[in-house]
């Protein structure tokens, strides 16, 4: 890496780093002219400390199999991106990836504790620690994560590992409105439950699956919610209670609960169904906006309004717990007319999301997808100041130029 | 703020930012010819959304104001600093503090959802987000947070909340030896049993707590560990009997438990009173290093022979649960000798961490006390690189010199 960041350099090459390519903004896709440093054959597990619960790997190394590298361990790398399977360490680092699990801990921010990283001159920089806490100096590693390779090229990461925890227990439950389902997502705040995972699916959606997989989903119902305990003992069954007091409270029109791993998989599973029975209805724009959990009945109450606004089918799905939401557009790519409409759709949305406190970008990153959007979100300033960032790590403008910031 | 700084840039003025002055490593001490900014009296609250489980201060709040003005919503700010009686958050997030919690529930990087900022130029910049998930642009937040005043003066923080957690059951055991001690915090980790709290207090301070105070401590006992779990439900008890079983097994020669919230606090003064029973025996020098968890039996047997090679008493305390120990070093304030032994065996604890893969502060800060540390810990190429981020925010140099970086 440094061997072709050097030959870039001497003759002002843009470099695009690239993992699995699977991100969804764009950050990882060539453009004119450029050298593409795909680090996926990096892909070794350098070291493994169970007892201070470190991994340290390399960049191409798939999400999913840190996971299982440590299961046995009775540990646990919790950042899981609906990509888990496919994406790389690097590729989730560069765009600080989220997942299901957040809601509960947190985001791939929180679990990187250092980083060996290629800068735009060819020489090398370690950043962080080996310990849990530690403040010497400036928080470099946090500043490369989420930076989508315009500030150095990731060439390993050390992350932090969690105790895993108990099999959850799950719980499932259909709202006839989002005002309902709004009352149930503030009872558990006001009921102090912490769920492990609290993912939301609107009517468009839940009927698509339904359509798709038969799973006697109750198509009448506006919301569905699904959550998950993984408290330890007996805490579990006590919070599955706890959640599905609230549920009922909230005007749930039907609540299913379970203890049982493999059950509650099941339940998961129309959630996990969710894009790909959009997709079945024609080409499938994914967007990926969060608001303030409190703003989050006012955006499901926007997205019909857009949709018919605009002529497009939009199904809504994502992490009510965190209000990082995925409003799927759904339109037809033999129709140009159509495209457009799906395209005003997403800039509707986005808009949308901003006005009410949001942000462009939950988990996806900004990539060239959502780059005309950074300034109206962060102002002049903000941006101003990143780009004096950017132009110190990166003063020929060589590193994946045009992404992010 | 805005105006001072402009002239202070004018006048090429150096700043120190200065919160209550409660910090340990000097990083708010004045120097020769600067201006400093108290920010003390900026200590309103702009903003409390319990819905959204934020608040917005300006610097000059009290740490223990912000947990005592949520409270009766149900919400809770983690971070809590010995000092969170007394010091600001302005200087909580300029060192990212730390505290007893933080083993289970993080430091103050993780509680810092925005910031507003007045730059070096006197323009002021706004960073972060409303949304618990966000990743449009470079992390400013997080290089801000434990940048000591170094890259700009924060004027207002916020501050993400939590719900409060149940109240904590607490169990303290004696150990005949650090290596016990040490069996013990691993046993833990292999139980998947996670302390909101995990303290650990050596023999030499225990005796001084116990010859002050009388409390029946076992005097013959290597180390005391103190452990709390809040978790929810009957998941406590279950807990708290989990812990009692790993210390027991790794040789405990004493445990004592309860449910109880105020018996609790009685078992927790033992520890409140460990830095200031070491005091009571002469000049104190507070030490502050951290080791992966893995090596704190090292750091511990390490302790002693320091202390006899300098000939001067060292008591440890700290937190067991991420390996950041408070080394108290007690000398003759009157004796000029004795005075020069205590800075050796300071120097002598933080090479020894160094050595041990640990860092020079865990969570006091870099301030003027551990600056001579910084490039022996990151090395060259991070320093280079952090000294080139603060030129970027600060090209005059300015902003608290000779600080942190």
């Amino acid at each position: 890496v440094r061997a072709i960041v050097g030959v870039a350099a001497r003759y002002r090459i843009p470099i695009v780093p690239r993992g699995a390519g699977s991100g969804l903004s764009g950050g990882a896709a060539a453009i004119e002219g450029c050298v593409v440093i795909s680090l996926e054959r990096m892909n070794q597990f350098l070291e493994f400390d169970p007892r201070d619960r470190i991994v340290h790997v390399q960049p191409g190394v798939i999400n999913a199999d840190v996971t299982d590298a440590v299961r046995s361990d009775g540990l646990w790398y919790p950042p899981d991106p609906a990509s888990s399977a496919f994406s790389t360490i690097g590729g989730n680092i560069a765009t600080n990836a989220g997942g299901l699990c957040c809601v509960k801990y947190g985001v791939t921010a929180d679990y990187v504790m250092g980083l060996e990283v290629v800068l735009a001159d060819g020489s090398v920089v370690v950043t962080g620690r080996r310990t849990v806490k530690g403040v010497a100096g400036l928080n470099l590693t946090g500043l490369f994560v989420g930076s989508e390779g315009t500030l150095g090229i990731i060439t390993s990461a050390r992350l932090k590992l969690r105790p895993r925890p108990a099999p959850a227990g799950t719980i499932v439950a259909f709202f006839p409105s989002t005002a309902a389902a709004g009352r149930a997502i503030f009872g558990l705040t006001a009921a102090r439950v912490e769920p492990a995972l609290l993912e939301i699916m609107d009517h468009t959606t839940l009927t698509a699956v339904d359509d798709w997989k038969r799973m006697d989903l109750d198509r009448d119902a506006a919301v569905l919610l699904l959550a998950q305990s993984d408290v330890s003992g007996s805490g579990r069954a006590e919070e599955i209670i706890a959640m599905s007091r609230v549920f009922t409270e909230a005007g749930a029109t039907y609540v299913a609960e379970t203890l049982d791993d493999e059950e509650g998989e099941q339940l998961l599973a129309a959630r996990r169904l969710a894009y790909p029975a959009l997709e079945r209805l024609g080409a499938a724009m994914l967007d990926d906006v969060a608001v303030p959990r409190s703003r989050l009945p006012d955006l499901l109450a926007a997205i019909p309004v857009i949709a018919d606004d605009r002529g497009v089918l939009v199904g809504m799905f994502g992490q009510a717990g965190d209000g990082n939401m995925h409003p799927t557009i759904v339109f037809d790519r033999n129709d140009d007319e159509s495209y457009r409409a799906a395209g005003l759709a997403f800039d509707d949305i986005v808009t949308c999301a901003l006005k009410l406190g949001g942000t462009a970008t939950g988990e996806h990153g900004v990539g060239l997808l959502k780059h005309r959007f950074l300034e109206r979100e962060l102002g002049a300033a903000a941006v101003g100041l990143q780009r004096a960032v950017k132009r110190t790590f990166d003063p020929l403008g060589i590193l994946n130029p045009g992404k992010a910031v």
